[in-house]
């Protein structure tokens, strides 16, 4: 053994952005054993299409698993394609969105480059800015008091890239889409509309179909969320054919799998059952917010399926997600910034929200 | 319209180094329809567990799609490190071994560092360090004339990185591991052994035990050749446990869903018919290696389940390829360098390999 060898230290090795970089923390996974109820990472608390299984079996049985997938997912864009009236090229699909955000960032965000962002929102963006290691700078725009952003303020700010979560995360509330169309129009740069709840907004408020005549604006979606599909890594991009053909460039050759692309489609297909559990998701977000109000809760009114609440003076939001922890329901508390004052909770089935409302009303 | 955003041109914002880049170029897909026989992509011929259907179900009835998958793959990494006596953070679970590589060369190569590799090896390398867009260097040592890797000019080379395939491709040759651990000592840097094709070489050829006492050693694995699972994308990378660390902190969260976890983790149990389609594969390639040196084909021991061929004097590879693709069968020609004398063929079923035969011997 080669002494020099023995003593190798990796750290002498590693880039030296990495000393300080800090993973994103997503939220917490309690054994699948447990009767834990989960509300704390906005998972669907619906099961996807049922139609899934028998394309499963068809994937199975034609013996596609053996092969490399298709590169584009190409009858996934096709789907959402027509849907928008787009041209399948505009739409890039990936390893659930975060390979969206991972790629977009790469194609764009070189050394000394600005990313916008309102803060709070989507906590991956500058984990992401760091993680290019370039020496990019990340540019936190404060939201209002009233958790609405400040549109002046992002108006004014220059950057290469502004990034929001559209409706917003955590706070749960959508900006009209007017505003922000004039935001995209005014950014002297790329603007990301991170669109990862927006199945759980009012209808057309998507800035999807605006792709087509703001060449500066990308749009990002997943299947996790509204869909029920957390457990498959599907998501998509959609922008201008020239801006989506450089993204491309830089993606994996088969970055998304043969199930993943059949489970994804035929969940996309299956409309009607999707509007069904969407509908089902925003019935239970009012009951609950109403239910939650009457104990005293501040929650802005939400356009995605969770709600962001503070609770009545006196109560500590971290005490409160401890003890429901304690009760094993898990919410989500982030203990920085304006976060602090407040709990997310994911919109569950009518009976999680009812054990859950019952434990915080004996709670307090 | 603001008229400035009109002419917004998304070549003025992208990255610099992105319009010299080429990406990856994988190998053709026709369409599923056809009646090709594939032999261009190394997919295995025969079908992956019969074991994963049920697992599959247990999926899909057990709701866990609509749930986020576990962040380390952990059943299958605890079922990879049994196997290696190994601890389980050793092994970084990626989605497929390109992931794995990406983020090994995110976490060691920086600005003006040097990669190192024989040539040819896979062509991913190059790419991928000309994608850090950090002004990383390539360094290609040409193999010897007998396709060997040059092993004695590869010691004498200084770099951050040294990347190998072992066994190596396009050129089937499994060097001897002996040699390859000297030069795992010698190298003042990490070593990356690529292990896409190890399954297929002689028994106890692989570098993963010695991850345990090289520090700088590190392997990676893909479940897309020897576990006919192309259409997942499941790899892994094994190193020190410290290496390992460090490499996971660039990870996306939830980087492989639950389905490729799954039957990633069945196919891995089911050792009895894994070795069974093996060893069917390295016994077809042993006759069709026979059947086209009888046509004048120069063909080194292949450890892998493709064969690289030399033609007879006066036959083009490029011709053949061309004339094969016109017969419906697919086999890969790589027009640089000494590869341009050779074409590829991936070991098929015992009658895809009869019908190649058949269609080379009519063509000669």
């Amino acid at each position: 053994m080669d002494s020099e060898n023995k003593n190798f230290n990796p750290e002498s090795y590693i880039r030296k952005e990495l000393y300080s970089f800090l993973p994103y923390t997503p939220g917490e996974q309690p054994g699948l054993t447990t009767s834990t109820i989960k509300l704390n990472t906005n998972e669907n608390p619906y099961p996807p299409s049922p139609k899934i299984g028998k394309a499963v079996e068809g994937v199975l049985e034609k013996g596609l698993l053996r092969k490399y997938p298709n590169y584009h997912s190409r009858k996934l864009q096709e789907l959402i394609a027509k849907d928008f009236d787009l041209d399948p090229n505009q739409i890039l699909v990936t390893n659930g969105s975060d390979e969206a955000l991972r790629l977009l960032f790469q194609t764009f965000v070189g050394p000394g480059d600005v990313v916008v962002a309102p803060d709070p929102t989507y906590s991956y963006y500058p984990v992401l800015t760091e993680q290019m290691m370039v020496g990019a700078k990340y540019l936190a725009i404060p939201v209002l008091e009233n958790l609405h952003f400040d549109l002046e303020a992002l108006k004014k700010s220059k950057g290469k890239l502004l990034c929001f979560a559209h409706p917003n995360a955590p706070t749960g509330i959508a900006e009209p889409k007017e505003e922000l169309l004039a935001l995209v129009k005014s950014f002297n740069g790329l603007v990301l509309s991170d669109e990862a709840y927006i199945d759980f907004a009012a209808p057309d408020t998507s800035l999807i179909p605006h792709t087509k005549d703001h060449p500066n604006l990308l749009v990002s979606r997943t299947f996790s969320k509204s869909y029920a599909l957390a457990g498959l890594r599907v998501g998509y991009i959609v922008g201008s054919l020239e801006t989506i053909a450089w993204i491309r460039k830089l993606k994996d050759s088969y970055n998304v799998g043969i199930l993943d692309q059949v489970i994804a489609e035929t969940s996309y297909a299956d409309k009607d059952y999707f509007l069904e559990k969407r509908n089902l998701v925003i019935q239970e977000r009012s009951r609950l917010k109403s239910n939650l109000e009457s104990l005293g809760f501040t929650i802005p009114d939400s356009s995605t399926n969770f709600l962001f609440c503070k609770p009545k003076p006196g109560v500590s939001p971290e005490h409160l997600y401890l003890s429901l922890k304690e009760k094993n329901i898990l919410i989500r508390y982030f203990s920085y910034g304006i976060c602090k004052d407040y709990i997310r909770i994911t919109i569950g089935t009518k009976e999680e929200n009812d054990t859950l409302f019952q434990t915080i009303q004996t709670f307090l």
